[in-house]
């Protein structure tokens, strides 16, 4: 009998119905013999709605009165979902992210999980109850209610999952798992049994909206066992795990895209050092976030930049680097808000070589235009036409056979992961 | 340089409008130069809002859940708050009931406040802080979040003060005073500049929902000086105080009358002791509270017994009478939905005969037939036909000259008891 945390967002604790097939999630757990603790994320369009409030104050809120308002949300899930537990017969008991032991540092609005004090959630768990604990927040040594920023719910459960050395942190979310792509635009994408804590990065990276990249990294670095299912359909997700067996043969675990970003050139930028980091930094200091980076070597002593941001932050790149060509004499700016971005992630692909061309081989056949390449230790991006990206996305994942299940993946041999690593699943 | 604590109803800060208003009577205070706490409720209707999320799940919640609940809503207040004063160049910060220290006892849905330790908010107000206090909760000794049930934010703000050793507690709400009785029922009705805690204590148990009566007493017993006022207007309120000179030649000081009672008659009850103790403990255990209490001798040595019971109520008190007639031997019940009670309040009746006279001479000249009578030190009540309520009013307001200021009231000689009182207000 070990500690199993649920995680459950927003859209599945959206009203009391929702809440009920939740309660069923818990009470399953239970059943099974575990001791469960429950993360929850503000019902449905909370957060927004109290965002909206602020929005008629000002637009430069108080960081510190952001989090008193937003904790709030929580509060309102986690009571709500006690009492449903209680009126299926269930000893339940909630908690805000202070009373959890939650301590962070004093970064309002974006807090890091300093400590987690377990002792009174053990003794709660010991005495039978469901702990339905808030995500999202927690509490400085002086006990000012922080929140955790982006990914914080996902990010709670497992920072929970860690201090608990629980079996297994389950994120419950409106898709059943991981898949090797988009079901909506491949539809033969199947779903993976298990990834890695590496690709699931990558993937959280690339605009995956699984799972939040933050939560995978505390996942991994703990080593927490993390499953992605399905709220509503009860089957079986993804487990994320640091490897599994026979993991080098799957080459391309899944193919992404993302089509929310924009690229800008900026070409005939002076042969001269420190130039990149110019850029870079009066982007940084305009809050442009940048994604890909691409420096080319041009003629006569003058270089080519081009880098990708989001479409959001578009605005504030172009204008910031209009204000770099003219402080440096570069040449011109070229900028495209039609591009977008596909990627393909997959651990195998470092002891695998080729992968890269077999990639570029099926863009070709379709007559996709590469204009960015950027690759890491096990991903591989291409920047082409916004209009390309579906059909590119069919072609990779038709390419790497990601619709057949791993043993058969290529050709390559290996006996299929899933039995083999069952063992180690619980 | 003295503290203020102000409390705001949560139809003062509804919206992000009105807390725009809320925030000008805050910054007057200050710009006066005193130090000021501000205790407010949930906004508008939030707290009816969760209470029907409760209601989707259980008719049966547990207390503490609901707590963690409602207590959500003060923290949305408190931050949105903050946030105004902050756009208004000022500085402030908001706590919820556990931070400001609120120490309760362990009852849920309706905690007493057990000690506060001021520490924090001393150290705020010292460095110039507006703070603004979640009314209505609190927490155990172990970090339970409690609230106080009923008028819980009128007595945190109260409890405050007292604290505090506040120069005065104002507590706004949508009316501009208290008046000598319902302005809409006598259009002379008048504002009153004074009256004392124990006629306030008879008008809200009365049902003058201007403020709750747990506050008056916490005022009364710490000598706090309060003021009714409008969030609105701006103008000075009604000064609540333990006494104020020639208060003994107001003999009157308001008319109140509240029509959510209900009578039940038992007669023919056998006159042997415990009846009425069996009674009304059974009417306890049925969680019906009884407002008047009349015992008339009946004949034949039996006994008729009527009591007054909330509009809600009738139905579990109607039950329960019929049950105890059935195992008594009573003879019968009456009970009437029709009804209304009229109050005179008024600490100078102490002192003077032939107030109830003069009282029941009115209603008489009316024609009003009076049921039932009941009276205090500083009050008398009758029952009457639900629809002679008004004319009721009317006439009572009329005898004793309630329109005029009090110097010329009933021929009584004395001088205005306003400007006597002025030094001891500030």
């Amino acid at each position: 009998m070990g500690v199993i945390v649920q995680k459950f967002g927003g859209s599945s604790v959206a009203d009391v119905d929702r809440m009920k097939t939740v309660a069923r999630r818990v009470v399953a757990e239970v059943d099974r013999g575990h001791q469960v603790v429950v993360t929850v994320s503000a019902m449905g369009k909370t957060t927004d709605n109290l965002l909206g409030l602020v929005a008629q104050v000002t637009d430069r809120p108080d960081p510190r009165e952001v989090d008193m308002l937003l904790s709030s949300g929580e509060q309102i899930s986690i009571s709500i979902l006690a009492m449903v537990l209680h009126a299926m017969g269930r000893k339940a008991i909630s908690m805000t992210g202070p009373q959890v032991g939650i301590i962070t540092d004093e970064a309002h609005r974006k807090a890091r999980i300093r400590e987690i004090n377990t002792d009174r959630l053990r003794a709660l768990l010991a005495e039978g109850y469901i702990v339905i604990a808030a995500g999202f927040q927690g509490s400085t040594v002086d006990g000012q209610i922080t929140t955790l920023g982006r990914g914080g719910s996902d990010t709670t459960a497992v920072a929970l999952a860690a201090a608990l050395e629980a079996d297994r942190c389950d994120i419950y979310t409106d898709v059943d798992g991981v898949y090797t792509t988009d079901p909506r635009v491949v539809a033969e994408a199947r779903k993976l049994e298990f990834i890695t804590y590496e690709e699931m990065l990558e993937l959280a990276s690339l605009g995956a909206k699984v799972l939040h990249g933050r939560a995978v990294e505390l996942a991994n670095n703990f080593n927490v066992p993390l499953q992605v299912l399905s709220t509503f359909s009860g089957e079986r997700g993804t487990m994320v795990v640091k490897e599994y067996v026979n993991m080098e043969d799957i080459v391309v675990s899944g193919v992404a895209y993302n089509r929310q970003e924009t690229k800008i050139s900026i070409l005939g930028i002076p042969d001269e050092p420190g130039m990149a980091a110019r850029l870079f930094s009066m982007l940084g200091h305009a809050n442009v976030g940048v994604d890909m980076i691409i420096q080319n070597v041009g003629s006569e002593g003058r270089n080519d930049i081009s880098f990708t941001v989001l479409k959001d932050e578009f605005n504030a790149a172009s204008d910031t680097a209009e204000r770099f060509v003219k402080e440096t004499g570069a040449e011109a700016i070229q900028s495209d808000e039609g591009i977008g971005k596909v990627s393909i992630v997959g651990v195998g692909m470092k002891s695998h070589s080729g992968v890269a061309a077999t990639m570029f081989a099926a863009l070709a056949k379709e007559n996709i235009n590469i204009q960015m390449i950027s690759t890491s230790e096990i991903k591989i991006s291409v920047v082409i036409k916004l209009d390309d990206v579906d059909r590119a996305v069919q072609a990779i994942h038709g390419e790497f056979e990601l619709q057949n299940p791993p043993g058969k993946l290529g050709g390559l041999s290996g006996s299929p992961p899933v039995r083999s690593m069952s063992a180690k699943l619980r």
